[in-house]
């Protein structure tokens, strides 16, 4: 028998997402967040922080594809990547896919990483991975660094709290500075249909510092209104070079993931 | 201040999703489902039949554009148009933006309709245009008749209960015979996340009685999973012939809504 048990977002003021729970299998309160793990019926497992969902089992392969393989398959030699954010490991899992050298992966709160290592080992089974190293440090201290990178994917939390200069104006022209020629920027940024401002923001950051700016959006059913956005940026063109095949991405996706909703492109057109 | 009032849909056993209430409009058993209008705080109004979300003022132009307008551009002179179901006008309202002849709209609960002209008159302000027609009746007996159309949309409620016949191969074989030569046919078919079976039951049924057949996706944030789908249906070729922008829809879209993610692809093919 189904118990009457439920975890529920609360997605705004006004909207709340709620799935059945088998159980609850972590819950810590760490030096940055709230991390929660349980165990639901329809979704499988879920990491939730602060509330929020970040992962289930059932659909994390729709966010986790359509923030890497854009970038993967438009850049023309994806070696050495950085993952801001990312501490479940499963953007890490589809950039090591590719025949990269190295991934370096910034993930301010070490207790992620370890609650999924322990929950999720499915999804954290890339930090096995020899090519992957950690840093637990703060990303924006981090792109102060002397290395530079093929590609960076910004996998952060949404921009309040301890996650918001990562959407600031001088992280893109850090991020920009330890990019090499050619090298292309991904983010997330957010529902344009629950929290409009959020991806205006990133857009026009984005176009203030580099030549090409390309926002797209995938369906992730656990994220609010089911509708999430991306955005790459590079100095360079953005094309698709070669293709890969997964769970979500194919040919066609690659394709289509710009054509975006009239009501969308207003968004970005507005001041 | 804002009180704890809350409507909820059970979008199935595990899943739900709620809005916050300022008042309940109205309520009323009618002959053949429980119809609610709510006026909620994120997406207005709303309509919600058998305890499902049907409509809502926020997010109702990207179902009613994604039905309508595919077909109706596609179509070489789109002028008798069938409705099926649509009793929020909402469909009709697309559809009458183009110079067409006459639409008919089969609606079988009349109250469906009142409760629309009531309390979503911009939505239903449709009903006043002297081109359409509503017939109070069964679809599944109404497409027994002499009349023939150009295009035919199936904006009925989900296969269960009294709908479910309009997703029956009997009701495809009905609806073919009424199409004109190069008619189209467009039907709603679900979440392919949420209830993949009824999308594979909806392409298996018209793939084996028309000769093209084109499943497309769109984002619904009020439907289950936000990620909605519909098929397309003709014996001639569906390609775009016109443009038309609204709120939603534009030519990207009419170009990339039918490249469907690795795993829709799956479900389709899968027996």
């Amino acid at each position: 028998m189904k118990v009457d048990f439920w975890f529920s977002e609360n997605q705004n003021e006004d909207v709340k997402f709620g799935v059945r729970v088998k159980s609850h299998l972590f819950s810590k309160e760490s030096k940055y967040q709230k991390i929660d793990i349980f165990d639901t019926e329809f979704f499988g497992r879920v990491m939730i922080l602060d509330g929020c969902f970040m992962i289930t089992e059932k659909d994390e392969f729709m966010y986790q594809e359509m923030l890497s393989h854009p970038a993967m398959v438009s850049h023309h030699d994806p070696k050495d990547i950085l993952i801001i954010g990312g501490g479940d490991g499963g953007v890490a899992r589809e950039v090591l896919r590719y025949p990269v050298r190295a991934v370096d992966l910034v993930e301010i709160d070490e207790e992620v990483i370890s609650a999924a290592k322990t929950y999720l080992p499915s999804i954290a089974a890339s930090f096995a991975d020899s090519r992957l190293k950690v840093y637990n440090m703060d990303a924006f201290e981090f792109v102060d660094s002397e290395r530079s990178y093929d590609v960076i994917l910004v996998d952060s939390t949404d921009p309040i709290g301890f996650a918001a200069s990562l959407f600031s104006d001088v992280f893109y022209m850090k991020s920009k500075k330890i990019l090499k020629k050619g090298g292309i920027i991904a983010t997330q940024s957010g529902s344009p249909f629950m929290n409009p401002e959020f991806i205006k923001k990133a857009y026009r950051g984005l176009n203030s510092h580099f030549m090409t700016v390309k926002p797209y959006l995938s369906f992730v059913p656990s994220y609010p209104s089911g509708m999430w956005s991306y955005i790459m940026a590079s100095d360079g063109s953005i094309e698709k070079r070669r293709d890969f095949t997964g769970r979500y991405v194919n040919e066609g996706i690659y394709l289509s993931c710009f054509n975006l909703p009239e009501f969308v492109k207003k968004v970005l057109e507005s001041q």
